[in-house]
């Protein structure tokens, strides 16, 4: 039978690195003891108030369709805290309700990429990013952030790369997977790039309220920029509702207008009930879920500081997100060959990232994202493998 | 700011007819006594089982990542459900987890349809399906279904249809808004042409639950169809359960891995902690909710019953699915001008059916999915109406 071709350019969501994660709770299915660092889980539970807000919300048989583009007081929650974190007066018709960020940022994709027209995207990029935008026919063209610009973009080169074909940047900041927090210099820096050329910026901002140095910038606070912003974000890793699929994205009138009706064609809505606890989760944890930010936080100092002794590894201090970089070049091991002795002699589940992008070859992605005593525990187990190694 | 053109054939999402609807939610808004028998909701609520598993599920913090796909659990009992339906064996792997059956659709275009692709769909048609299409930059060419016909498609038409740039059939046994009910005949010569010109068959069968007359075939088991045909349902209509968002596509293997990407780059996954009450739903009402069934059944006999009385409007009586078509021609307005003087007039709001499709001009659709005394309510109403049209 024949099939699509985007489903060909659609396939390879850096599959190679889940294979780490597979073999780890293949193992752990068999009654291994596996520490899983792979995937952006947390220990957190989610907000008892949200859990609660579901409970009432089934009670009073609000199980009805929702509008497609999300009920007023959930639109209303988030256009209320964008305006108190950027300043920018914004009303609930500039916001839709999606089922995650990973569903707005295929609904900006299909609102803005033509076949044929590419997008600038820094890597190390998020995995799906390349099939997103090759299920609206596009291609995304990568802007180097190298380890030596701290896996910052390389601004100059994102300019060089802009052709008549460009018709947007997306970008993530903090990003995944390296936790690089955008200055402001640099954001207006690319923000003079899509004033001039006429591009639209897609800013992914999932990991905005877990930030460690710098500020979080939102691009669409820059002059000129909020008519040309999409500002996408979620409820999944600031409150650890990753499993709720709460997320939103934010844009002009006519932009979330087009939204709408690709979000009738693309999920009919969210479901009704859970949007009640998205408000609720926003009330309560305006910042997100502070001891989650802590532990976060003091897990990368720790994790930092314990793996200073190790020989041929090192640590990339993210400034932000919920990762650690591995720098595993001294090993002389490709990062998957790094990993996938790590999880077979140690039981320890770390990412290989050279699926993000080039700029991330021979690192390795760790969630912050369990207990503080299995983070010790991996600490000590990563120590003990990064030795043999070098003996 | 520019968009990408494919937003300018998914606008037009029969919007006209929903004015109607919007005019009746702000009469009922100031206050007014308005029927909405409109959209596609329910008197029934949803399963007690499944509001507890939620419940259960939330209480264990059941609440990170699903996998894109869905959990095995909900998987296994949808592809049990299928294969006790159809008689054909498959197994969980065949089966995806989507936010809806609108969200399968569009998966399915996503995995099937390219740019210029053209897809044959029998109209009077759900209004998504031309902007589902279009999202993959495909085009709909619409077979006739005409009420002389009893809204069932004129399969000559079809075959006539087909050009090298045919990749697809799609359509909804029963249909939506008419209730045809495909016959065996008809969908065995729709699988010929499929078979014979190497076409995929898209099945929507999401009121596959509630027939009334005939019986419900799936084409999936048809000769040689297993392997062209994707199979789309959900639990929103049989199951009272449209604001979960709880859907499915069952297809061959390779689809299913191709639609497992298009799944993570689309919505990541559906709500971890509503798929437990998916089984549960399945399990407890393997056939659906056979009171919600039972009342449709009655409040289309008896508004049937109420109606015949009436001068210049006529029913169709459906063969299946939670819809009447009201035929309004002989009253020498257009339906919308129909509904709008209802609504008006009379509190009453039904939808002008023509933005389904051609054959649907000058009829409208009305939902069963209110009370007896609200549909008895609005007969009497009704029928006020239509006699003093006919003064």
């Amino acid at each position: 039978m024949h099939y699509a071709s985007r489903l060909y350019r659609m396939a390879d969501n850096g599959l190679g690195a889940w294979e780490i994660h597979h073999i780890a709770t293949e193992k752990r299915n068999r009654g291994d003891d596996v520490i899983l660092l792979t995937v952006g889980n947390t220990d957190f539970t989610s907000p008892k108030t949200s859990i609660a807000a579901v409970r009432q919300d089934l009670a009073a048989g609000r199980t009805h369709y929702s509008p497609s583009a999300g009920g007023r007081p959930f639109r209303e929650a988030i256009a209320r805290r964008h305006t108190r974190k950027t300043g920018q007066a914004i009303n609930a018709d500039q916001v839709i309700v999606t089922i995650g960020a990973q569903n707005a940022l295929l609904t900006a994709a299909l609102c803005l990429i033509e076949p044929g027209d590419q997008v600038l995207v820094p890597e190390p990029m998020y995995t799906t990013y390349p099939g997103t935008v090759a299920a609206a026919g596009g291609e995304i063209i990568s802007i180097r952030s190298p380890p030596g610009n701290r896996f910052h973009p390389l601004i100059n080169e994102m300019e060089a790369a802009i052709t008549p074909r460009t018709r947007a940047i997306f970008l993530a900041t903090p990003n995944n997977p390296t936790g690089a927090v955008y200055t402001t210099d640099e954001l207006l820096a690319i923000a003079g790039l899509c004033r001039n050329q006429n591009l639209w910026l897609v800013s992914d901002e999932v990991y905005g309220e877990l930030i460690y140095e710098g500020q979080h910038v939102s691009p669409s606070m820059l002059p000129g920029m909020a008519e040309r912003t999409i500002t996408i974000s979620s409820l999944s890793k600031s409150h650890a509702m990753a499993g709720w699929r709460l997320g939103w994205m934010i844009g002009p009138q006519e932009l979330v207008r087009h939204a709408g009706n690709v979000a009738l064609c693309s999920t009919y809505g969210v479901p009704t009930f859970l949007q009640d606890a998205g408000v609720a989760a926003l009330e309560q944890f305006p910042n997100g879920l502070p001891e989650l930010r802590a532990a976060y936080r003091r897990r990368r100092d720790q994790l930092c500081e314990w793996m200073e002794t190790v020989p041929l590894v090192s640590f990339h201090r993210p400034e932000g997100g919920m990762f650690i970089m591995l720098d595993a070049r001294a090993t002389g091991l490709s990062a998957y060959d790094f990993a996938k002795g790590l999880v077979l002699q140690e039981g320890v589940a770390i990412l290989p990232a050279d699926s993000f992008g080039e700029s991330a070859a021979g690192h390795l992605r760790i969630s912050l994202g369990a207990t503080d005593a299995e983070m010790e525990e991996a600490a000590m187990r990563l120590s003990r493998y990064a030795k043999q190694i070098a003996r």
